[in-house]
C-alpha cells in the first residue's frame, strides 16, 4: 500500500556505518598545511559538532555499524522514503534484454534528488549547535543546493549558496528553486570573496567548478562565526546518510526475492553512490557475486585515470587533505552539462573502495549519456538527470550482453526536468 | 511495500462510468451547425471508433458503471500506479490545522501530470482500429501533448500537437519534452492549417488558446485519413480514464479509516478533478457529508459566472455543440501562466454536477496561486503546476478554518519544475 501507514515498517531506522566493517583501513585526514593528522580542533570554526564527529570517526562512528537516525530527521524522511524501486520492463523491452533491470527512484525526492537524504540530517545537526544561523554550501547544477535549502529552513537556518557560474548562468531553473525556498545564491566564482574576487579578475568569464565554490563557503564560514559548512558530497557524513538509500534497496530486493548481480551509480563526489552500495560491500567480499560500478564522464575520468593520492577537496586548500583518487584540486573541469560531477576527486572511503577493487568504474562520454536519458524518457516516461543519466547508459550496455538470471539495479540520483536545456542542446531540439 | 508486488491488488482493473448512475440526465450532444443531435456517423472521421462509444454512450457506456481497463494499459498503469496519496503533515504545520491534508500525487507520473492516465487508452483503442497512424492534438501548457506524445510512442503512432503559442514561447522545456519524445509540435496558431494563417494575418501576435489548437488539430484530422483527435480534457472518455484517480483515492483514504470532508481539485477542461470526485459522487448524493470544491482562475471563472448552454468545445465550431458552463467558444483568455486553464468551457459532466449544486467552485485570484505553490514547496518541497496550486491555495484557505475531524483531500494534478519561469515572474525572483 502506498500510504504512510503500510510503509513505514519499511523506512530505515539507522544509517550504516561502513567504515567500521571494511577490513582495510581509510588514511585518515592530514592537516591542510602542516604535516601531522587533521584533528577536530582545527575545524570546530567550519563543521557542526556532528558532523565533526562523523568526519573524524569519534564516539559512536568508530565502531558501530548502525548509527540511530534522530527523531525529527526520521520524520522528515518518513514524507518522501522509501522512494520506490522501480522495474523498468519498457527499458528492458527496448534493450531486447534477459535481465532484469530496476531503478531506486531519488529522482522523485522533495528537490528532486538524492541530495535531500544527506541535507536534512546536516540542517537538524548544525541547528543543534548554540548559535548556528545559517548554512554556507556550493553547487554545481543546484540539486544539492536545493535540497539543502530545503532542509534549512525546515529547520530553521538560513542558506548561503555558491553556485558553479556555468550552472548558474545555465540553469536559471535552479536558481529559482532555491530563492523560492528562501536561500541566498551567488554565482561562484563572486564577487563576495577574496578568492572569487581574484579570478574574476584573472577571468571574467571564469565557469567556476565545486572545489571553487567549496573555498568561497569556507572563506564566508570563517569569517562569520554563526556560520557552518554543509557539503552534499566528499565528506563522510553525506556517504553515511546516502546509505539509506542502500539500505532500502536491499530490503525491497528480498522482498522480491531478487539478488543484485550489478549495482550502478553516477559519481560526482561520489556520495549517492557509496551510500547505494555501502549496505552490498559485506556481502560482496563475503563472496557475493555482485558488480559494482561508478560511472563517470569520460572527461573528468578522476575514478579510471586519476591518482590515488592526498588532496585538499576545495581549491583553495582549506579543507583538511584526504586520502582519495584526484586529477588534482586546481584542475579545471571542461564545461559539460552535468553540472553536478564537475568535480576533481572522489570521496575517500569510495575512493579507497576502488583502490581495493570492489568497486569498478566505467566512463561515459556525454553524447551517449543525453542520448540514454532519451531513451528513458521514450521507454519509461522517466526524465534522468544528465548526471544519473550516466549510469542509465552504463547500464544499457551491461543489459546487452547480460544473462537472464541478471539482476541490474541502477541508482537514479535524480530528475531531468530542469535539465532540459542541456538536453536540447545535446539532441538537437529546437 | 513500495513495489510492484505489493502495489498491483491496488490498481484498479475498471474505470468508473458516473453518467448512468447520475440521478439526472446529462444533456446529449448537438450536431456543430444542424438542429438535431449528433451522432457517430457524423464524427467517425475525426474519433477512433472507441472514442466515439464513449463520447455518445454506447454499448456497455450507457449502462454499465464499471468498465474493464484493457490489459495492455493496464499493464502501463502498473508501472506508475497506484500514485500516492500524501498527508501533508508540513503544511498542516504551517497553517496550523487541526484538520488533516492529504495530496494524491499525479505530478509523479511519467510526463508530470494526470494527463498520462487518459493518453494511454486513447492510443491503445486509435491504435486499434486499422489505418490510423497518428493522434493530433492540442495542449496548453503542454501536460498533455507530453503524456500524449509517450503514450502515441509506447502503443507505436505518430503525434502532432499545436501548442498555445503562448506557452510554446513561455515554456520551451515543455516542447523539448514532446520533441524529445518524437511528438510533432507547432505553436498555435500555426501555419499550417487555414485558421491557423487567418488568425496570424489578423493579428501576428496571437497567443492563441485551447480552444483556436483544438480547432487546428480537427482541421488536420480532416485533411488526412489515417489521423485521429485525441483531447486532454472536455470529452467524457478523458474523465472516465480520470475516474482511477479517485478510485485509488478511495481506497487509500479506506486503507487509513479517513473519510474526506472536502474534495479539491482545479479545473481547467474538468477531468481530472471530474475523474477525482467521480466515484464519490454517490456517497455525497446519498448524504455523505462531503464537499466538492472546483477551482478556477478568477479571471477565467467559467463555472462561477459562465453560462449554462450548448456550445461548441473549439473556436472554429468543429465540434459537436455540448451542454456545459462556458464563456463562449470564441472568448479570448488573458495572459495568465496557468496555460493548461485557458480555456472557455467545462467538460458536461462537471458542468452538470455543477448545475445541480453537487460541485461547488471558487476562483483563485493568480498572485496567491503562486504563493500557495511556493508555500508548499517551503513546507513539503513539492513543487505543484500553477494549475495545481489554484487547488492548493483553496485549500489553504479552508484548512485554515476547518475542525479537527475534517479530512481535505487535494488532487495533485502536476508538477510544476517546467513552470518555475512563471513563478520567477510572480514572484519577482532573479
Amino acid at each position: 500500500m502506498n500510504t504512510e501507514q503500510s510503509l513505514s515498517s519499511l523506512l530505515p531506522k539507522s544509517w550504516y556505518n561502513l567504515v567500521p566493517e571494511l577490513d582495510f583501513k581509510i588514511p585518515k585526514p592530514l592537516h591542510p598545511v602542516e604535516e601531522r593528522l587533521a584533528s577536530v580542533e582545527d575545524f570546530n570554526w567550519l563543521w557542526s559538532s556532528e558532523a565533526l564527529r562523523i568526519e573524524f570517526l569519534q564516539g559512536e562512528y568508530a565502531s558501530n555499524p548502525w548509527i540511530d537516525i534522530p527523531q525529527p530527521v526520521l520524520e522528515a524522511y518518513s514524507q518522501y522514503r522509501p522512494t520506490q524501486l522501480y522495474r523498468a520492463r519498457g527499458l528492458e523491452k527496448h534493450i531486447g534484454t534477459r535481465a532484469e533491470i530496476y531503478l531506486k527512484r531519488e529522482d522523485q525526492n522533495p528537490a528532486g534528488s538524492h541530495k535531500l537524504n544527506t541535507a536534512l540530517p546536516q540542517a537538524f545537526y548544525a541547528k543543534s549547535d548554540k548559535g548556528v544561523t545559517t548554512l554556507v554550501t556550493d553547487t554545481g547544477a543546484g540539486q544539492w543546493g536545493s535540497a539543502l535549502s530545503m532542509a534549512s529552513s525546515r529547520f530553521g537556518l538560513a542558506t548561503k549558496v555558491f553556485m558553479t557560474r556555468k550552472s548558474y548562468d545555465d540553469k536559471p531553473y535552479r536558481r529559482f528553486m532555491m530563492r523560492m525556498t528562501g536561500a541566498e545564491v551567488y554565482p561562484s566564482p563572486s564577487s563576495i570573496t577574496r578568492l572569487g574576487r581574484q579570478l574574476l579578475e584573472q577571468d571574467p568569464d571564469q565557469p567556476g567548478s565545486l572545489g571553487i565554490g567549496m573555498s568561497e563557503a569556507i572563506e564566508l564560514v570563517r569569517s562569520s562565526q554563526d556560520h557552518r559548512l554543509a557539503l552534499g558530497c566528499m565528506s563522510y557524513y553525506a556517504v553515511l546518510h546516502q546509505t539509506v538509500i542502500g539500505i532500502e534497496t536491499k530490503m525491497q530486493l528480498e522482498a522480491l526475492s531478487r539478488r543484485p548481480t550489478y549495482l550502478l551509480g553516477c559519481v560526482g563526489g561520489g556520495s549517492n553512490f557509496a551510500g547505494f552500495i555501502g549496505p552490498f560491500v559485506k556481502d560482496k567480499v563475503g563472496g557475493s557475486n555482485m558488480t559494482f560500478v561508478a560511472c563517470e564522464p569520460e572527461n573528468i575520468a578522476t575514478l579510471t585515470s586519476g591518482d590515488y593520492r592526498y588532496d585538499w577537496a576545495d581549491y583553495g586548500k582549506h579543507t583538511p587533505r584526504i586520502s582519495m583518487y584526484t586529477l588534482g584540486h586546481d584542475f579545471q573541469p571542461p564545461k559539460i552539462h552535468s553540472g553536478g560531477l564537475r568535480y576533481h576527486g572522489k570521496t575517500p572511503v569510495l575512493s579507497a573502495l576502488v583502490k581495493n577493487k570492489i568497486v569498478a568504474t566505467k566512463t561515459v562520454s556525454q553524447p551517449s549519456v543525453f542520448e540514454a536519458g532519451q531513451i528513458l524518457l521514450k521507454t519509461e516516461g522517466i526524465l534522468p538527470a544528465p548526471e544519473s543519466s550516466h549510469a542509465i547508459k552504463a547500464a544499457l550496455d551491461i543489459a546487452s550482453n547480460a544473462n537472464a538470471q541478471d539482476v541490474i539495479v541502477v541508482c537514479l540520483s535524480g530528475h531531468g526536468y530542469l535539465d532540459l536545456k542541456g538536453y536540447a542542446d545535446e539532441l538537437s531540439l529546437e
